[in-house]
């Protein structure tokens, strides 16, 4: 198939080109590099370091025997989306070219208004471009499981039949996100829904969980015990485009205490290894969805709690001689810390989903590899502690206990 | 009071901004002027002549005896908000700035990008300036109806009640939109949802029907027998700005006949007259939210489906000696064309909302008022018959009985 993939150069989009590359697929890539100037801007780096884009390609060249097409433009740039997919006529579209982070889009009005317009746009010129150019693709959304936030009942896969006051009907589930980030996913899967019913464009929209995972087999030396270092991929570690179990790891690996937000530590969310997410993502893309279909996937292996996660980060880092302290900070966020959690995700098993790795396992892999950049993590510690607040207080978080 | 009103030179701002500086309140006004120029580029013109800003400025103030501060800035210009709302720090803020069309941000990508970023940037920039510089005003943003979509259920006012898989949960009503334009409207709602949950900003959310007329009391003469000129608000009748209420009158006034989207005419939406508009925004305004509240009101006060709506227009006509036929055309939307519809709005009546008027009275009004600009309406009659397909086709729509 031919594959065209937005935000081919991020965490999960160069990951993506390996392995659908390796499986014999054609793919084409879009980015205009954002994701490594907004790390810069947090005065952060990725704990791995990564190649440029002319030394991936060439990477690429030499592993696949060619280079795949490669447009640096932004995605709400319309004439330019239509350019490339007039030329490219993609089967499918995977679309990871958004601003990714939560905290990025809370720390102040330009920056609210900077997440919102690139993700809502960028989305809105996508859509409009695949029906004027090639309405036949199949969108595959990367969405989150953070737009259900954390309602007191179970949470469907984006559609719900209810009965209300003796009346029924299947109707969206409704979204209740808690960033200015997650709200702009929210309105990206609202008018992804309506363009497949206004204009029959088929779409997959995918609320993952949380990634995490240093390796997939297609970055790794012939004899799989090492990362081909112009292979791998991102992996951040800052407050706003690291995630906690990065963050944990990360710490761990410099001798820095785990930061749990809040006193409690049972926010507790859905979670895959990088591998497993290649492996969905895979399954949706040779599964399409029919012509105006619009559905969802919930896309996570297990759910853990916040605490839960650094006991498991703890408890691998002994493995390794470390003993990892578990510290509470003040909360930046606005969000329950103990809350009902319930989420499906029978869609992705219905097609064949096989859950490969165990989370341990997982964290065994990133401690070899990141303890490798440990003198690089401690140079900058300081991301690891957050400044951004919900509330817009500039200053840093407090530890509890 | 202090009410600042953001889109005050539009028909239910310049409506509004007379309302309430005869009720005592101290209005100031905030618009760029767009309507006007968008109307233009629709090839129409409002079929009631209005004044121009300054006329209307000095007519207002030989009425109130003072001008109103007014800032002929756009809502998305963060920096100027700031100053606006630090300057006037007012109890109320009434939010009209938004591009109010479905048609219009259906004709193209550019139009339908531009519709969504002005509407969601504009108020993503108000609710910012507002946490920074006015946390205690209570923002009225006027939403509509149409957010909700035609469900197969009950309709309630933003939240409900619901048990699934045996457990229970209040949750933000599902929106099912129909075009770019109610989906921009959507995210709105759900960006202050949040605002007033994370900054404990206070919110009402107009989810209001169609407003039609084209009079209040504060527009006439002493005696009550004519509009004055300069104090007139506008009323479009173009396929973009107008609505199907305004587009029937303005037809029958010209010999026109009435034109229904669609072979059947059942869509049914609901209605309410200008005056009771006033006095319905004004009981939000003078009944303000709570810290950190966010509240729903579905502001209407009949429900009509189409083809009633014509009839009734038709009914009216004939006491003006005219035979207002009525014809179908081909429908330029997706949209259900027989549906259930049973929308709640109790917490407005709960509020002392009395209706005031009929619509056939206030129809009776919109003809004396209309008929004195028969040959300007003819000139325009072109605009009466849709071009904008919601497919993207470009052409006329075809008669069909």
């Amino acid at each position: 198939m031919k594959i065209l993939i937005l935000g081919a150069d991020g965490y999960l989009g160069h990951s993506l080109m390996l392995y659908l590359a390796a499986r014999g697929h054609e793919v084409f890539g879009v980015d205009n590099f954002m994701r490594r100037s907004w790390v810069k801007t947090m005065n952060s780096i990725s704990a791995l370091p990564i190649a440029d884009h002319p030394h991936r390609m060439s990477a690429f060249h030499s592993k696949f025997e060619y280079t795949p097409y490669f447009w640096t433009i932004d995605v709400g740039e319309y004439d330019q989306m239509c350019h490339v997919l007039e030329m490219v006529q993609p089967d499918a579209i995977v679309h990871f070219a958004e601003c990714p982070s939560a905290p990025y889009s809370m720390i102040d009005a330009n920056k609210a208004m900077f997440v919102m317009r690139n993700n809502v746009i960028g989305t809105m010129s996508l859509i409009y471009a695949m029906k004027e150019k090639s309405p036949h693709s199949h969108l595959i959304k990367l969405g989150t499981m953070g737009e259900y936030g954390t309602p007191n009942i179970d949470i469907p896969e984006g559609f719900f039949d209810i009965e209300y006051r003796g009346r029924q009907d299947m109707l969206p589930f409704p979204k209740q996100a808690g960033s200015w980030y997650h709200w702009s996913k929210v309105h990206d899967s609202n008018n992804i829904m309506w363009a497949c019913k206004v204009w029959g464009l088929r779409s997959t929209d995918i609320m993952q969980g949380v990634v995490y995972g240093t390796r997939i087999p297609e970055m790794m030396s012939e004899r799989g015990d090492y990362v081909i270092p112009v292979l791998r991929t991102r992996l951040d570690f800052d407050e706003s485009f690291g995630t906690a179990i990065n963050r944990f790891v990360c710490q761990a690996v410099i001798g820095h205490p785990l930061t749990i937000f809040g006193d409690i530590g049972k926010q507790t969310r859905g979670f895959l290894p990088l591998v497993d997410s290649m492996q969905c993502l895979t399954l949706a893309i040779e599964n399409p969805a029919d012509e105006g279909e619009y559905r969802v996937f919930n896309q996570f292996e297990e759910t853990y709690s916040v605490l839960g996660l650094a006991q498991t980060v703890r408890r691998v880092a002994s493995d390794f001689g470390i003993d990892a302290e578990i510290k509470h900070l003040e909360t930046p966020r606005s969000e329950a810390q103990e809350h009902y959690y319930n989420p499906d995700h029978e869609h992705l098993l219905n097609l064949g989903y096989k859950p490969t790795r165990d989370m341990e396992s997982v964290l065994t892999e990133m401690f070899i590899d990141l303890l490798e950049y440990q003198a690089e993590i401690k140079e900058y510690k300081d991301v690891l502690i957050p400044h951004i607040f919900w509330s817009g207080e500039e200053r840093t978080a407090e530890w509890l206990k």
